[in-house]
């Protein structure tokens, strides 16, 4: 059972207003337990297409992953054909039912007759329970195969695939020994990385591939090693690991799916140090990365977003003649606001970001894109001037992470 | 011809490094056209997948578009299976020759064999040139069915879309029109809206269909109404709406994609009013939220992330005796964030936000998911108190949603 299929249901799929985000997250997951992807399918949410996909994946497959089509409403019939697919009739399974009726009732709502619809499955199948909302996962078997139903918001699929599939799956492949591991890297472009990284790839193993990943400024190097020799495999990945700290030692901030956020956090909270942040053209985008992270309260104290200059005066402290003289998206004012809430807030360390996010508000001097970022302590203040892109929301995130590895960088060098 | 398929060709697709946004986009501008995307499949790079994935496809559809597989590489095989397919050999077109030697010159570079390969193009085809890139659109034609094969990169299949695909199949379905209409809802549940609109949906006409589409608590129900009469159709689908409005007045509260942060922007700035935040929990959700709108510096002041107990008392002047008696979860701390940053930021409207996101910090009286929000202006305070779910970004994020479904229901209301 080494290949699998997907299908995504949902006419939303089809008339392209909603992306199928669902079947690449759940390929990369399958592929890094060992399983193929052989085909991903989107159909509508009518019975003969569902069938017809199910029987046709079923054909070439032993395994078909499906997801959409679960929720209360009478647009979604993928548990009613499923029932009918594999022979069985809907009956209420009393743990969703109590689970269901958990949820609805801690937010002081009454169950209706949809809610309780909710809770029936297929007879013949094995329920994977859902924790992240009312439709539960189904699992189905018959003659050796197996198709697995999830419900298509993204969420609760990923609870879901963690919880019950990928476990179960994992199990299925073992034997064979993929080990995956990923290296984190920040601040610099995937073009110059290769250039880097050229003469490492020509000496690599052939039991191991290398693939780089990028996504909003951070290039992800994943290493896949496989084999049938499992600590063969490990220590084969392990030395390629350790080659890569040699080369690229300046950009590595991390492994595995950390993010920059995570990072700091552990930095700051390892020291006992706290942090505090003024925002303008980021307006909160890096106060909402750190509070993303659990126990963030521990080395979070807080944010002043100074979207309007009368913050950046009134509250940050930043001289009105600065912003005058140099006007807000300057080395000066970034300064400025960085001293002010290191001082308002008591904090040992500070970040502040000013610049022109866009679409408006560029000058030939100063185009969209421009964005200081300083980082303030007790030994002083470090501003750098940075130039991103055109787009509003690449150079709110970018200055986000670049405000973030600047203050990683500044925690490890002192 | 009314139904099409599309196929996505790549490896990348499979194993998920790459999410297929062209068939969502494909399919959008198709249903616009008044064309059905029956099915979107996603193959690998192999020949016989790709053979196989497109008889299957022509015999169920009479228009089929492909993307992918088109490069220059060893392992981009879609068009030397095309040949094999429609039974003809490759040939140089001189024109995407020439237009190939012009994009590379221009460049300074020297044309190599992998650029002259790029000019090969199965002869029975008819060649739709491709102004963003060096691999053409390729259109079969065969027992009356179409086949269109397009380069991956998205705005290279864009441009062949707009210029060639798009007026061609508007030219063959005119006549039918396909009409979509969304309308976003907030503040009620899949399951609590489907039984609201049960009559509704029972009455509805046969050429108007309903799907509801839930994301981050947002409800899009999306009408699509379909018929040979225009204006008939139009203006049936226009009825529907009408009708939404007066069953479901209270949770609308826009339409087609706009977010509600847009929303709120848009109330704001018509009234020339302006905005603060004091968030705890939410930790510079909001402010992000509201942020990401351009021009929202417009209408947006900034924000206090009162993250610790220090910044609520000492910047937005929560009294300390409040903490200690009531908590800084409670309704008292609340209202005292909202007055406070109202006052510092001098804003027209305040939304404070103060809870516990979770996974810690949980008691039996407040347990994980309680959050108190309040909408304060110089009318007064107004605060509520929820429970949300027991995943901290679930909170984050529902809680940022509900204190702007609140402040517009404010707004309106004021």
């Amino acid at each position: 059972m080494n290949t699998a299929e997907i299908i995504t249901v949902g006419d939303e799929l089809l008339i392209g207003q909603t992306v199928d985000t669902n079947s690449a997250w759940m390929g990369m997951q399958l592929s890094m337990t060992g399983i193929r992807v052989n085909r991903i399918t989107s159909v509508s949410d009518r019975r003969e297409e569902i069938i017809n996909a199910l029987n046709e994946a079923l054909g070439r497959v032993q395994l078909v992953l499906m997801t959409g089509g679960l929720g209360p409403t009478s647009d979604d019939i993928t548990k009613e054909t499923l029932a009918e697919y594999f022979g069985t009739r809907l009956v209420t399974d009393p743990e969703v039912l109590a689970e269901i009726t958990d949820r609805i009732t801690r937010r002081n709502l009454e169950m209706n007759d949809n809610n309780r619809r909710q809770a029936l499955v297929p007879e013949c199948c094995r329920v994977l329970a859902n924790h992240g909302g009312t439709a539960p996962g189904m699992l189905f078997e018959k003659d050796g195969k197996l198709v697995i139903s999830m419900p298509g918001v993204p969420s609760e699929m990923k609870m879901i695939m963690q919880e019950h599939v990928l476990p179960m799956v994992s199990e299925m492949t073992r034997g064979r020994t993929i080990i995956h591991r990923n290296v984190m890297t920040y601040g610099t472009f995937e073009a110059k990385l290769a250039e880097r990284l050229e003469g490492f790839e020509k000496e690599l193993p052939a039991s191991v591939k290398l693939a780089y990943l990028p996504a909003h400024g951070v290039i992800k190097l994943r290493l896949t090693g496989t084999g049938d020799n499992g600590p063969e495999v490990r220590r084969t990945v392990e030395e390629q690991v350790v080659k890569l700290y040699g080369i690229i030692p300046d950009v590595i901030y991390g492994e595995d799916e950390v993010t920059l956020e995570e990072t700091v956090g552990k930095l700051l909270s390892v020291r006992n140090l706290t942090l505090a942040t003024a925002e303008s053209c980021t307006g909160g985008k890096i106060a909402s990365l750190i509070t993303s992270v659990p126990g963030s309260s521990g080395w979070f104290i807080g944010s002043v977003v100074a979207y309007s200059n009368s913050i950046k005066t009134g509250l940050l402290g930043v001289d009105p003649g600065t912003i005058r003289r140099y006007g807000a998206v300057s080395e000066e004012c970034v300064r400025e606001m960085a001293e002010g809430v290191l001082r308002l807030s008591g904090a040992e360390y500070a970040i502040a970001v000013t610049g022109i996010a866009g679409p408006d508000g560029g000058t030939p001097e100063k185009p969209v894109g421009t964005v200081w970022i300083a980082v303030a302590s007790e030994s002083g203040v470090i501003a750098e001037r940075h130039r991103f892109a055109d787009d509003r929301m690449i150079n709110i995130s970018r200055s986000a992470y670049t405000a973030l590895n600047m203050l990683r960088k500044q925690i490890i060098s002192s």
